[in-house]
């Protein structure tokens, strides 16, 4: 068997991917300014399953850059999308993302209160005093809270990236972002995940870097 | 619109999420010593593709956990798989995750040669003076190099877990490492990721503590 290499120089090799992303595309059209997001999160999943399940309110990348230039944070359920944004890139806008899971008294909240860690970390982000853009890629029960007190009136965020991964109410809270008037970012269905909401958050980092946002 | 949430505790979440994949994939048979890895992968993509696209070769998982028991270390080239992989549970079989993409080091050896980064990270990995796992959920050309370095008799990884996303390379670096005697397992096709990496070696650490390997 001989399997041949495609010849691409190491800096060419995104770029490459982005136009293989696009010819296979073909017809199906995404509005511009949404274009980097959609293609981004197919560039770190190879499924096209998103170009079809990505859902935005409208201009909500514009706020996500705005509210970041303001010196908005990111929170997020996860290490791992934690790992993946773009941190060099975020804090030349003055951003800085934060995940609280691991955190003692989070743990210790959630234990006392019967919910998920992640319910608990949402719980502490809203006692932040700065303005908070989530980024949510696995805890559906993140999103259940940050939908409740929004409903409640204890928490604004400025976005909510909304891309949990699974099965038990990974649909149904999205729905629930998806039914609210917070600006969002939502893969609707059961797809998402870390690598996802790190990939968005890339894609408006990048967008904002090259004077597109 | 009343969006009804399904009642489940959250120590819970995880065994209902897999009781609903094992309901889907219904007549879909999985091999039991293979059924948890495959159901993790789906469980953090919630995509049932990589039911048909995992291969493995014969008794790989025992082969990672006699290694691991014996003082492997994981290789990974993403610092999201780093994250994602249970650390703490690794450590407790003596283990350790490595990830040399972000050192001095690789960036310097990768401009010089006019390589990848992933490529300079292989080099720096087949320098390890103790037994070596790779965790590849990114760089098919780092794939690309430790075949090319196994075929040169540079380098013996006790198992590659090849399961890089995207388009460049991609299919053909995981064909390589298919075609190649090294034990392995990969997601065939363009689908991967750092989160499907992590699932995988966490699988394996879950079956060694709960002692099914």
């Amino acid at each position: 068997m001989k399997i041949e290499l495609q010849k691409v120089l190491p800096a060419d090799i995104e770029k490459r991917s982005f136009e293989m992303i696009t010819e296979e595309l073909g017809e199906r059209i995404i509005p511009e300014e949404l274009a980097p997001i959609v293609k981004r999160v197919i560039h770190t999943s190879a499924d096209f399953d998103y170009y079809e399940n990505m859902k935005f309110s409208p201009a909500v990348a514009k706020r996500i850059a705005e509210a970041l230039r303001a010196g908005a944070c990111i929170v997020t359920d996860t290490q791992m999308a934690k790992a993946g944004i773009n941190k060099k890139l975020l804090e030349t806008f003055g951003g800085e993302v934060f995940c609280f899971m691991a955190d003692e008294d989070v743990a210790k909240a959630a234990k006392e209160n019967g919910t998920t860690r992640a319910t608990a970390s949402i719980e502490k982000a809203a006692q932040l005093d700065r303005p908070v853009i989530f980024a949510i890629g696995n805890a559906p029960t993140a999103l259940v809270r940050i939908y409740e007190l929004f409903s409640e009136g204890k928490l604004n965020p400025q976005a909510v990236i909304g891309v949990p991964v699974g099965f038990v109410n990974v649909v149904e809270s999205k729905e629930l972002i998806l039914s609210s008037t917070m600006p969002h970012i939502v893969a609707a269905g059961r797809k998402g995940g870390s690598n996802v909401a790190a990939a968005i958050c890339n894609a408006i980092l990048y967008m904002m870097r090259d004077g597109q946002l």
